[in-house]
């Protein structure tokens, strides 16, 4: 019968846009380089000193399973937490994952079978595809444009992309992995496509504290009448710079859907007992902290913006919320750049690492002029990165015309 | 289109057999019941203090990611607990995986297609049809019985069992949930029908060093030939009394099953980075701690037979490993049983909680007379816990009789 082989759905599932790289990233090091990570949203700034406080204080003598909804303090919490931003919910409605990654997985598998579809915003988050492709689960993409801030095309675009198998539309609002902030109107425009094609809305909220310029979100739970087709992932990771806590939640009124996701969580058991309770105290109360990363986050943004602009040939809208921004640089192929940055490049010896943005599209041909930027680092080596990107530009530009007059 | 449907693999996902009874747990301990728990594989002996120690004095700033592989000390954690189990690994054969249950997902998922089939001795735990139901997997059923301590069955039943579509033979050894150790022969045995028939193995070795009265576990790993094909699960909640750290891992020499591991693991980002961390000590140097809890755990084991012994139409054979034995028992339905104890019964305010044994089968119909307890209590809870068994049983046997006379 030949050699073993892997299933399908594993040959089929790409590697992570943002990790692939990793490997020449550490090579690069190995050979005394300074790297400038914007390739991955690992924020920079410190964890709510509650949280380190609580695991410096943990004193239980043994290390239990958790109940597979959470512990009862984190339900509560998340409850609370819900609640301040105008979301309330009963505890049924909560149940406590590993990070938000795990809770996507859950959605994506509790509402759809293989050969179901679900319809994304390209580009997409690159965990998406990799988890719909565990579950057998097809991509639909809808493309937005860097030219109008890949803001929503027009509806028809969108209703055209729905077939028998659709089973749910996901946004991501604030957007990883373009910055951009979708308005009221947008919203709206989503909510009555769900009505009318009768399907689930996934709502990403891992972003939505992190917001520019007085702007708010228009949060999907304010539409009453989808109350029982929304379905919400979130994650302590960005909002709280608790990335390595692995803590998230999915909330949803959709009794079936929640008592599924129940079901599997049972399969898992539960998600690490310390975290879900470290995290409790800034989930009660997490205004003042969220406000104060969003002010620093703004202030990134600008930097970035006004480096960016000095690199010639590099074009975007200006992102308004999460810690991206996803740009076209005049480069013909972005995964061959940001290799070129590890491997071939350095000043001073330092480089910077970005995400090339063909990952983040559903077709390995797409976004082969953009890249995708976190703005995680401070100010200062905020700069320095983007000018190393500059740089890493005109040298990688003038090796390709170089190579062309070869040919 | 009617109602929103949630999809048919989540349908079809069962509750889990140990935790589906938590709220009638609850609602017995708001009577105020006290309830000896033999429901879930959840150990009372101590965390080891370099786990606790390690978690107090925790002292980074951010609590970052992790690499999507683990983190480089725990990778050489786990290459050094293997090689002092005499398994040699190079350290692209590990991954760090959050708990077993999620090894066990990637390991299914990469190498099962929907439709695709799993042999499994059943009974066998419950999380493996979860799992195996999430990814539109088969589980194929080797019964095994009571009678012959539920070791395997003749070498043409299992060989019968094999399709085309079947891809791997899975063995928890000492088996959850009937703890059966299994001997070299029988190792053997499957060892020959994997190579035979072209499937891999995965070895699920959560148990393995709590084996008794002096036996040893047979490794998969020492059968050179089944290198390509072996991949281990593995966790530290059982040995090191760490479930709620939520840390495991998969190994194997199989390069493209851990390629598609490792990008299923990209999807999902990392496990938590403070437990894997913590638990780097002990995995280094375990075999003082396990020799330990081993001898605890053959010393309850040797409680709850001799306490099973006394009660009435009781029967079983004696468990050799893990801390689980599963009884026949004179009752027609052990889920009623089940719930009659923690609704119906109580003896001085107490009652015992009990896994009933249809959640370990294929089918709800088989296991009606059959129960797993995890002794997980020290010995004279144990002996009060199996007490309230024997008097459970007793109540409910009347009740029966009552009701078959009256009807």
């Amino acid at each position: 019968m030949g050699r073993l082989t892997i299933s399908q759905r594993a040959q089929n599932t790409p590697a992570s846009a943002i990790r692939k790289l990793t490997p020449l990233a550490d090579r690069a090091k190995k050979r005394g380089i300074k790297i400038y990570h914007l390739n991955i949203g690992q924020p920079d700034l410190p964890t709510p000193p509650s949280i380190t406080r609580y695991i410096r204080n943990f004193d239980r003598q043994t290390l239990e399973y958790a109940p597979s909804q959470g512990m009862k303090e984190a339900v509560y919490a998340w409850q609370k937490f819900y609640h301040n931003k105008g979301i309330d919910l009963d505890l049924d409605d909560i149940i406590v994952t590993s990070g938000g990654s795990e809770g996507l997985l859950f959605v994506f598998f509790s509402i759809c079978d293989p050969g179901d579809e679900l319809l994304l915003l390209e580009p997409f988050y690159t965990s998406y595809a990799i988890i719909a492709g565990m579950g057998n689960i097809k991509i639909k993409p809808i493309k937005t444009e860097v030219e109008t801030g890949y803001h929503l095309p027009k509806r028809e675009l969108i209703e055209k992309a729905i077939t028998k198998k659709t089973k749910a539309i996901l946004l991501c609002n604030p957007n990883n992995p373009t910055g951009t902030l979708y308005t009221k109107s947008e919203t709206q425009t989503l909510v009555e496509i769900a009505l009318k094609h009768n399907l689930f809305i996934i709502s990403d909220e891992t972003y939505q504290e992190i917001v520019f310029d007085n702007q708010k979100v228009t949060p999907f739970f304010s539409f009453k009448k989808i109350r029982d087709r929304l379905i919400i992932c979130d994650s302590v990771s960005k909002r709280f710079n608790s990335c390595g806590a692995r803590v998230g939640s999915v909330v949803s009124k959709n009794k079936d859907v929640m008592s599924a996701i129940l079901r599997f969580g049972q399969g898992r058991l539960s998600v690490a007992t310390m975290e879900q309770l470290a995290v409790c105290e800034i989930l009660r109360d997490h205004k003042a902290y969220t406000e104060k990363i969003k002010k620093i986050y703004q202030k990134r943004r600008d930097v970035v913006v006004s480096e960016l602009k000095k690199i010639p040939g590099v074009s975007f809208q200006i992102p308004e919320g999460a810690f991206y921004i996803m740009p076209k640089i005049p480069v013909s192929d972005s995964d061959d750049f940001a290799k070129f940055l590890l491997n071939d490049f350095s000043n001073r010896h330092e480089t910077v690492m970005i995400a090339p943005a063909s990952g983040f599209y559903s077709s390995a041909k797409l976004g082969k002029d953009e890249i995708r930027i976190a703005y995680v680092l401070e100010e200062k080596k905020l700069k320095r990165a983007i000018e190393l990107l500059g740089m890493g530009i005109e040298e990688y530009r003038k090796r390709e015309r170089i190579n062309e007059l070869k040919n």
